[in-house]
């Protein structure tokens, strides 16, 4: 072959300020931020948690109100035909209505429509008045670049859930995300996100890319800070503050990315596992 | 009671350079150190991954005659009773020698002598020529201040080893390491060490002490930059450089740490895992 196949995936993720109740503005303000990546030549596309419908809400029927059903609410179906049309994939964080439940979801669509859905596994402070755990697993999609996970916001908290993305061949895990302050952090400091997510990624051998929001919203101040961390545990590109918008991008080369799990002639950091020694313990 | 209990331990990690084959050196070198840290109030003390033997062995018959058995080993007896003299917790590195294998190990001693070791479980690169993968298991060490941990180096990769390590109570990882540059990473650059350490400690709600060796070993130059990660994930003490010697120290409040697990009136970090996932995937 004269050219080696294209194999790398541009990947872009939009630090934005949804604000709560607002779906209109909310869905208006993402398509408009989802086209502008896509003609920066973004490939991949990641939004915020609950980027439909904000996130501080003030009661359960205030939440119900803004939630919708996946892949049929209005947000997800502007969303799904968008992506169709740009020939995009892209990963957002919507409130989901199912039912009589909620769960705090991301859906997944691609340049042939819905893909699927995540919904997150671990609920973070009062999202537990509203939402229910997810009780969806943590699906993997495949797609012509490589393997797609999914998790979102306090799921990072979690090591297993990287690795038991990584275990089922994600290539990229996109993270849909309202990090908020933790204890002891302050706007100027090193962030503990940043830190979950660089290790997630150096000790799986993937790319992890978190899309956060910003703003202060009913009084939660949010951390902002989009990352996309690289698979050798180093920022690929992150966003410059807490308090704009900005879309952060980053190219990834799946091929190289899978290669270079081989560290040298002994070391694969997926195949190291002591698997004959961590059952015994859980 | 007038006076609460003391529930705070003072951790000291020694950045030193063994030097390869210099057994009685690195020993002297060691003990002094020990001593030092002791004086400034040290109550556990860690040390560099094979402080006794150095690291970078030209040959099995090199590695062998550098190693010592544990407990009986002519450093680990001087260790010993150093620890019982100077009233101390102490881990360090000790390249073991038990029949005719090798392992990468830990000594672990305290105020009333030896209480026990660790064998490094995931091996890197060459070390795979010389040691045999640890058979030893992920032993936790109960002691006044609290429970104590040991992971090696590499081991520190692997989210398993700080989480099976918490599962079983532990407050304090000692990590006797060797860093080494990982791609991507220069002196300058921030390392993915610390990643891996401050997402370790924060998703586990505890604290990892890594005591790190530095210099250039027959070719091998290693990163240094030591560090004590607080259960916040934020780092409570580090090393200024690569390049020097140098003692740090932080004092760690155990009872504290243990109720800031709770984050919040529905989170905690060890209790939030979703224990219903995750084995359906493992």
């Amino acid at each position: 072959m004269d050219k080696p196949d294209k194999t790398t995936v541009q990947i872009a993720c939009i630090q934005m300020q949804p604000v709560v109740g607002e779906l209109k503005q909310n869905r208006t303000r993402s398509l408009s931020l989802i086209r502008k990546a896509a003609e920066q030549g973004a490939q991949l596309v990641v939004l915020p948690e609950l980027a439909n419908s904000g996130y501080m809400f003030a009661s359960r029927q205030e939440a119900f109100a803004l939630a919708e059903p996946l892949p049929d609410g209005e947000t997800a179906q502007a969303l799904i035909k968008q992506a169709e049309e740009l020939g995009i994939w892209l990963v957002a964080g919507i409130a989901e209505h199912a039912g009589d439940r909620l769960y705090n979801s991301a859906l997944v669509a691609g340049p042939r429509g819905y893909i699927g859905s995540y919904r997150k596994l671990h609920l973070w402070g009062e999202e537990n008045q509203f939402f229910e755990p997810g009780d969806s697993g943590l699906p993997v999609f495949h797609t012509d670049w490589g393997v797609l996970g999914v998790a979102i916001c306090y799921d990072g908290w979690f090591p297993e859930v990287y690795r038991l993305l990584a275990l089922q061949g994600a290539d990229v895990i996109a993270v849909p995300t309202n990090w908020v302050f933790m204890p002891g952090q302050t706007p100027e400091s090193p962030t503990v996100h940043h830190s979950l997510c660089l290790a997630g990624a150096h000790s799986n051998g993937l790319v992890i890319a978190s899309a956060a929001r910003i703003g202060i919203e009913r009084g939660m101040h949010f951390v902002g800070r989009s990352l996309i961390a690289g698979s050798e545990g180093f920022a690929l590109s992150a966003a410059g503050s807490s308090e704009n918008e900005e879309i952060i991008m980053a190219e990834v080369d799946i091929a190289a990315m899978r290669r270079k799990r081989q560290f040298n002639a002994f070391n694969h950091i997926q195949r190291d596992r002591r698997t004959d020694l961590y059952n015994i313990y859980v």
